[in-house]
Parts: C-alpha cells; structure tokens; sequence
C-alpha cells in the first residue's frame, strides 16, 4: 500500500561503522529480526527517544548507558518491543546486553538495546542467544540494506536513504534506516531510525544536530496521533572521514545538519508513505499565522481529524470537513472570512466560504492524486508551519482491529 | 448499529410547547426533514452552541437572537447545514425567520433557526416556503415523537427521553429530543438537542440548569474528536406547571437540575450509542489522579486513540495500547508502576504491567460485551473523571468516506 515509495537505493557504507543480520527467531522462523551495528572506538552518538511516560525497557536502559559515554553496539530486534513489561523487561534488555559484552569483550553500558513489536509480552532472552553469534559474524561495512529489513515489523516496504556530499569542502557519507507504520504504533511498538556519518562530531554538537533534523523530519509527522512507547533515533558520527565539526557556528555545521535533515526527512517521508492502509500522502502547509505553534496546531487538527482522513480515501473533496477541523484548532479570535484554502494548486475556499469559481468536479480531480498539497491560509500573520500526514482507509481498521488475531 | 438503544419511548407533552414536523424537500422526498417548536407567550430558554469558530450561520442568527429576548419560535431543517457558506447563509437564515415571522405575526428575533446536514452547500429557501405551512398546521403537544425523526441525519435511531418527577414537590415534566452520530461529524454537522419543561425557570437560572446538565452528559461524549459546527442545546422552561424554580441556592434548583441532566445524559448516551459504526459502547473511569483535569485528559486520550478503538471493535483486549494512550497523554511526572487498568471488572494491568494472573481469555471474554467499563486506576490523588466513547469499526470508515457519494 505504500504511497510513492521505490526500492531501497543504494545505502553507502559509513566508514567506522558495520553493520550484521541474523534470523534469531522473535518472528517466524526464517525473517531478519536481529541487527546489531558495530562503532568503531571514537565514534560518537546522540540519540532522541519516546516522550511517552510508559517508555520500554530497552529506552530506558539505552537512555541510561548512552549517558555514561560513547556506545560501542546498538542491538535492535524486532517482533517483540519489550513494553509494558515492568521490571523483568528491564533485566532482560541488561542480559541482552551482557551477551554483546562477554561476546565482544565490552562494558554493558557501551550497548544500547532497541526493540520494536509486540508490547506487553515478556521478551525472551534466547533468541538473543541463538542470533548474537550469527548477527556477529555477519557484521560488514555494507550490511545496511540488510539491517533495513531486519527491523521491519508492519512496514510494508523497508526504508533507508543515504547522501553522499560535502561538509566544508570535504566528502562525508550520511546513511540511515528507519522503521514504522503509523507515525506512531503503539502495539508495534514504532519508530526507529539509526543515522550514520563518517564526518568527526563532538557530542554535543552532534546532538544539536540531530535536534534539528528531527524537528524538520520525524517531528512532522503523524499517521494516527498515537506516541509510540519505544520511539527512538539514534545518529553516530564515527570520525573515520576527513570532515570535521567542531562547533555550531560554522559552515561546516550547517552543511552537515543541513545533509542530516535531508537524510531524515527522506526517512520520516517514507515512513508516512508507508503508514498503516495509507493510499495517499498529503502534506500540509498551514500560512499566515500569528505563530508557528497555531500553524502546527491547526495541522495536526486536520491530519488527525479522522473525518478528514476518510473523505482523503474516498477522494472526497469534502472541503467541509477541514473547514470545522480549523474551526476547533483553538486558534484564538480566529476570523473565518480571511481563511483561504487550497487543494493540489485548485482554491476551494476563498475568505471563509467556498470559492465563487469553485467546481466541484475541481476538487474531485485534484482528490484523486495519490500525493496531496493542502495549503491552509489563515490570513492573520507572517508564520507558517506544515507536516506530513496520511488518509485512512478500511484497510488501516482491518490492520488494528486482525494484528493479533 | 446502534449499541443498546431500545425502542423510542414515550414522550410526554409539556404544556406550552407545541410540535409541528412536515417533509419539504431538503432530503429526499417524503422524509421529514422540518420541524417546528412553538413557545407559548412567558416560556424561557437557555442554549450552549458549537464552540467552533466556523459556526454555521443559523448558530450565528439563533445566538443573535436569543441575546434579545425570549424566542416563540425554533425552525430546524435536516439535510443541509448552512455551514461554510458566508454572508449568503446568514442571509438565508434571516428570511427563514422572516417566513416564520409573518406567518405567525412575531418578529423575525423571536425566531431560532437551527440546521443540520451537509456543510458548504447553500441552503435551499424554497423547502420552508413549501413545508413551513404544513409545519405550522401539525403544531400539537405530542409531536415530539415525530420530531425526533425529523432532525435525524445519519442516526440509525431517534433519540429521546422523557421523565415525569417532582421538583421541590411540585410534579413536573422534562422532555428531549436529540439527534447526531458521532460526536460530532461536521459535514453532517451533527448535535442538536432540545429539552423542554414544564417548570418556570428564570432565564439565568435556566442557563446554569442547563450548563451543569451539558457538563455531565453532551460533554462527555466523543466519537471522533471533530467538534461540529452546527452543534447546540437548548433547553426550554414554559412555567405552565406548578413547580418554579427562582434561585439557583434552593431544593427546587437542585431538583429540576438533577432531572434536565438524566434526560441529557439519557440523550448523549443515546448519540454515543448510535455513533456512526459503533458496534460497542465504552465508559472510560479514571480514577486516582492529582486532578479532574488530567483524569479527563487521560480519559479523551484513550478515547481518541485510532489504536484502542480499532482494538476495541475487533475485541481484542490489546490493553499495551491504552497504556501507551495513557503514557502519551502529557500527565506531569506519572509513575506507570502505579498504574491499574481494568475491564469489565478483570483486572489486567497491576503496577505498570501485566497482573500476574491474568490470562489473555479472561479480557478476551470481557471483550465480547457490547458494553465496556474500562476502569484506570493512576494511583496519585483522589480526583475522578469519566467519558462515554465507542468503537472505530469498518463501518466508521464506510460512513465517512462513502456519505457524499
């Protein structure tokens, strides 16, 4: 069902960083389910997780051990998201991180666990012991492709985008995949994306960094509204390139974070593309408010109106519906008759009311494109914001409501 | 679909409010389509309207005219709701007033104009032309029935409700009708309701009568999030009984209080009931928070999950989806490990995680009921608060993307 998404291009090794596969066994026998990524000693992380107070067990262990210093693996299954799983999930995502060690000869704590799936089933420990040895064997500079697959859960297509560019004049490489089907899947426990640069980071420049591309990537898009319990991203700058980043003012600076959003960006597209039973991607662009906050907000009432997102399946220009949507956004002292509304280039609503010119067979041919622009006017300001969402459909219902059975 | 909803039952009439309903043509022909209320001369009323800030133009005029003075009028047509369609509506919504006006020699203020139906289209003048005189001829005192029907769009059911008791031991009547299906569906743009009683009420009084009423009932529905434009309650006091209430610090106030709110909460359990493709009617308990505030925040956020509903509808006890809904519903500083949750009286979530004897056939079996009690327990405070909701089915999905065509 994915919307506009091609095959996997080609994911470019990042020096300092390899990456492994197995089959451990969390899913059905047979499926890519295990993936561990090896850093290079010097290579520097930050990461952004899940603002959601029943966060996993493997965020938690992950937000902790990375706050002691640099990792040296990240391990990622998917199938089972070790939520919901109270203090046994805790120990268990430590075990799993105790096998990398004693395997690999590190601290625990230079281990960051993830995992995506199922929430509230206790997550096993020996698939970890059956996969490791085969995960690590298998490590290799170009296993991206691989790993794309291997965190798969709902997602139809895997997802991955890698840049080849300049920072300061010197060549860098910036490779990442993503996982999620829905911005946000509670029960297949969502979002994942591991960010990989051979450009030399400091930590906390790399971290502001990655602030910055999430903002303008992962942070714009929402498929159901719902926050995941094991959300996180995950960008290491591994040094083993001639580009360097000392501070954030600097042109080096931006070039690289200008080269991380693209990467993001591309990555949290794909997600949305992909999100549950989407046939069309629509971005909203929401114009001339007072604020960058009620431009958001009166985004994120239309792409979680879920009136909207139906009539978007049903090609319905059925511009009433986001009309009352940016009615009840709470924008205060909103003046409805300076509201203009567009849809693929075609002016539906002229101040408040539906466009003189308006025909309705306009709108019905604007609706059938799989790729939909919305531009919102609010008429009241200089600010301007916009986000990624997607329809929804009988096969999103079908997807929630036949998972588990 | 409607969940639980028996047979209409029987309205009683209350002395001084007469009913007419006639089919002019704004649905298809021969449907009823037209109501009017005629208040006899020392009735009073109290309305709450849509909070949203494109208000359908007969929201506009009705506000209007209430701030003037008693109304002897409420004209209300199904099939178009006179939304989103500018200066042009409100125009349409005065001449409907004047019809009324001159045919029954009041002034067009006295006048409350309410519609419900699809948004955008200009509402048509020539069915009020055709059906006002055949509306006005019908006026008797047990036409609520009928007008139950008549102001129905997408309901599968009329709604109303009706008591006899005593106010301050006085015997009084209260009446209601409503219509809506989905909370709140602004291209059907959906709630109405109109209560009325026998009481003399003063007009203040009334107004608080009538808040404290929609607080505990109409406002404690959803079905989708989306806040209609079109939405509003009136309550009407023609003081043609015994009984009277003058002061909001007295029995009688507390008594005629308790009545009007069993009739709404009576009605908005009846539109919760009847949401578009609801197959399962959800009370949501939350109990033991540090305020009402985010009891009802945690409440709304489960509610509206596209996740839980779905989860809901295919009985599936998927409870690591509540607790990601409750986790994300922003409560400061909550601490999951005292977190119960509840169905049907199983406790399946003890302290954060799954209850140690729980077994998944229990909260299937629990399910299975067309009628669920999800009961959250936050463990931080004594405040408590509820909400009515229902199930995200095929068919909300069907409704939604299949009306307009």
């Amino acid at each position: 069902m994915a919307v506009g998404i091609g095959p996997l291009p080609r994911l470019h090794p990042v020096p300092g960083i390899r990456v492994g596969v197995a089959c451990a066994g969390f899913k059905a026998p047979g499926r890519r389910d295990l993936v561990v990524m090896a850093l290079d000693e010097g290579a520097h992380s930050a990461a952004v997780f899940t603002g959601n107070a029943f966060c996993a067990a493997p965020v938690t262990v992950a937000r902790d051990h990375l706050a002691g210093g640099p990792p040296r693996f990240l391990v990622i299954n998917s199938g089972n998201a070790n939520a919901g799983t109270g203090t046994q999930g805790i120990e268990t995502a430590l075990q799993c991180c105790d096998l990398i060690a004693a395997a690999a000869g590190c601290d625990r704590t230079q281990v960051l666990p993830f995992s995506t799936g199922v929430i509230g089933e206790p997550l096993p420990l020996q698939p970890f012991r059956d996969g490791l040895p085969a995960a690590l064997a298998a490590l290799a500079a170009d296993g991206w492709s691989e790993a794309a697959h291997g965190i798969m859960t709902t997602d139809t297509v895997p997802k991955g985008a890698s840049l080849q560019t300049r920072v300061d004049g010197e060549a860098v490489t910036v490779t990442g995949i993503a996982k999620g089907s829905g911005m946000i899947c509670p029960d297949m426990a969502t979002m994942l994306a591991f960010i990989a640069t051979d450009c030399a980071v400091a930590p906390d420049v790399l971290r502001r960094c990655l602030d910055r591309a999430v903002a303008d990537s992962f942070n714009r898009i929402t498929v159901d509204g719902d926050t995941s319990t094991n959300d996180a991203c995950v960008a290491v700058a591994t040094g083993r390139g001639a580009a360097a980043v000392d501070s954030v003012d600097s042109q080096a600076y931006e070039d690289l974070s200008a080269a991380l959003t693209t990467v993001c960006r591309s990555l949290a597209q794909m997600i949305v593309r992909d999100g549950e039973g989407a046939t069309k991607f629509i971005a909203i662009d929401v114009q001339g408010g007072a604020s960058e906050e009620e431009c958001r907000r009166v985004a994120y009432t239309i792409a979680h109106s879920p009136l909207v997102k139906t009539a978007f399946f049903a090609s319905d220009p059925n511009w009433g519906r986001i009309l009352a949507a940016i009615g009840r956004a709470g924008v205060p002292e909103l003046d409805v008759s300076r509201v203009d509304m567009s849809l693929n280039g075609v002016c539906i609503v002229r101040r408040g009311a539906r466009a003189g010119d308006y025909r309705e067979e306009q709108g019905a041919a604007a609706m059938q494109a799989p790729e939909i622009d919305l531009c919102i006017q609010l008429g009241r300001g200089r600010y301007r914001d916009y986000i990624w969402t997607c329809d929804l459909s009988y096969e999103y219902v079908r997807i929630n409501a036949a998972y588990r059975s």
